[in-house]
């Protein structure tokens, strides 16, 4: 076993602090990573704070994660020590479904998350990003490219593949006009990516000083959603909408903005559901009303891959790791420009 | 004008009855129709009694038209008198709109309904196929090969081409796992569309008595769907459920038996909304929930014509048009297998 260490939530209540722990030893496929930056997601905080109703404590949140190769098992060939990789919100599957078979293994009945997941490997839970190494298997990890900021690049483990995924699904491209809701964590990069894959982009936020930077990262028009005269205008006119609010809201408002064969696609959870959806908003234009998760190993290596050549990634906050607990009440209240990452050489044994 | 006459609902309690009124004499485009047989769809029953807050009074019913041509316009020459034809939901449309150019007229914001639309040719309301005759634009004819049996083709102009339609754009064949969910008028022509497309065909009802039916018609199996345990044993496997059902119901119990990037497809709206879809439902297989709206003439003509090839015709029961307000009264104890048809002929003046 190999001791490590990083920050925990012992609890649903107190603030994160150290932690010590036991990895696995690296097998023959293993690779054994230090990590130099983890992204702080949201679903962090929600499993931190038992949110979700499953966490086994100590939690060692992080599932955005870029680190270093330090040592590779017998039967790994493809990495090598030294290599800047990237590890996000799996460690496993099972890999003979038929969603692992397809490259879908966030799909996989057996997936083992990065994080508060049975790990087969141990009979022990998972531990995330937020510590000083991890072993992964060499099926689940991600190469880096040496043209990408790697602290910058930790996010696309996550929010990155959560919102490259979809658009990649619906085949979003040039002639596509198409609606991101929100400009957070997953929003931003929503809204690179569409306009890196040559759509008109459209943010919907409710904040009109999002303007500015939302013009930056790459849209095209704003619209303040609480202004209805704004929202009228766009009517039947979007093919896609990637809606990225995990709060519950009114899904008709973009439901109606669809053309015929349009897709409303979520990728936030709400804790408290929607209002319903209008049945007569989906029939009367053939609209879908979608949902998606994550995406592949295989796409996040595309998506890594194309990140580098289009030099696309996330907008982050650099923090030690001792700033984390009052980051995670940055964020909630939306005060981030887009993504903390931890520096995770401020950590300490 | 031609003086015409038909049974018309005079306002939303009182039984229809028989009503004399002019329909257009027919322009250089149009082409004069013998009406023979009318289906009775649901919608019938919507707007004569003022359901759907939109009737105009006295309005006559029926878009489910199979007639004899009568007489052709000059500029007709598509049409010949003699021929058996049908007319469904749609007698124009602007034509000229992307949806309209796309043959999916149904979407088109101007189309002209056959009964209870506002008829610019003549700015009165469109009187629908519950009378002797009716004068349509030629753009808005079918043509009905002489295999199929007239009477029991006529349901094929609404709920034919409604079940039809969705199955065809999610591209269903062999090899696929479709759900059907409720045997009525629609439900059972989505049944023997998704048999004769070679699909593996689940039929959902409450009703245990319907088992023989729906195997003759087509099901390869059926699911009490108030049974868990016969629900239970389907989880994530259907590519895709077309749902028929027009009341309020629990959607998440079909969106939770459809298998990764599965469609739950609507072509039912209730008068109450259904209760909330689970996101989480959506997120987690990448499903979809989607609508959709009858079907386009060409679409609506390759159906006759696929009906025609594989001897396809909706199970009717015929009755006098004296029996109509009894009819409605049997629809809505869901006494009808599976849809009633007007004998025209017994329509006097």
């Amino acid at each position: 076993m190999l001791k490590s260490y990083g920050y925990a939530a012992y609890n649903s209540q107190t603030p994160l602090r150290t932690y010590h722990f036991e990895r696995r030893a690296p097998g023959s496929s293993d690779v054994l990573i230090e990590i130099l930056y983890c992204g702080v997601c949201h679903s962090d905080i929600h499993q931190a704070r038992n949110e979700w109703k499953r966490t086994s404590y100590p939690v060692v949140p992080g599932h955005e994660i870029i680190g270093r190769v330090i040592e590779v098992g017998s039967a790994v060939s493809t990495f090598l020590a030294g290599e800047f990789v990237g590890v996000g919100c799996m460690v496993d599957a099972c890999g003979s479904c038929p969603d692992c078979l397809d490259h879908q293994e966030q799909f996989c009945d057996s997936t083992v998350f990065t994080y508060n997941s049975f790990d087969p490997h141990t009979g022990k839970m998972t531990y995330g990003g937020y510590s000083n190494q991890i072993v992964v298997d060499q099926r689940f990890i991600l190469r880096l490219s040496g043209k990408l900021d790697p602290a910058a690049a930790a996010p696309l483990l996550c929010a990155g593949i959560t919102s490259y995924s979809p658009l990649r699904h619906w085949g979003i491209g040039k002639g596509h006009k198409v609606g991101v809701v929100g400009l957070g964590g997953l929003g931003h990069m929503a809204v690179k990516f569409a306009h890196a894959f040559g759509a008109h982009v459209v943010l919907f936020t409710r904040s009109a000083d999002k303007e500015e930077d939302a013009l930056r990262l790459g849209a095209n028009e704003i619209v303040i959603s609480t202004q209805p005269e704004q929202m009228q205008r766009h009517l039947d006119s979007f093919d896609f909408i990637l809606d990225s609010i995990a709060a519950a809201h009114d899904l008709n408002q973009y439901l109606s903005l669809l053309k015929r064969d349009g897709t409303l696609c979520l990728i936030g959870i709400p804790d408290q559901p929607h209002p319903t959806p209008s049945v007569a908003n989906l029939v009367f234009r053939r609209r879908s009303l979608a949902g998606s998760l994550m995406g592949g190993i295989r796409e996040t290596q595309e998506m890594l891959d194309f990140c580098a050549e289009h030099d696309i990634v996330a907008d982050i906050e650099l923090i030690p790791i001792q700033a984390i607990n009052t980051a995670y009440e940055r964020m909630l209240k939306s005060d981030v420009k887009y993504r903390f990452v931890i520096d995770m050489s401020t950590l300490c044994a």
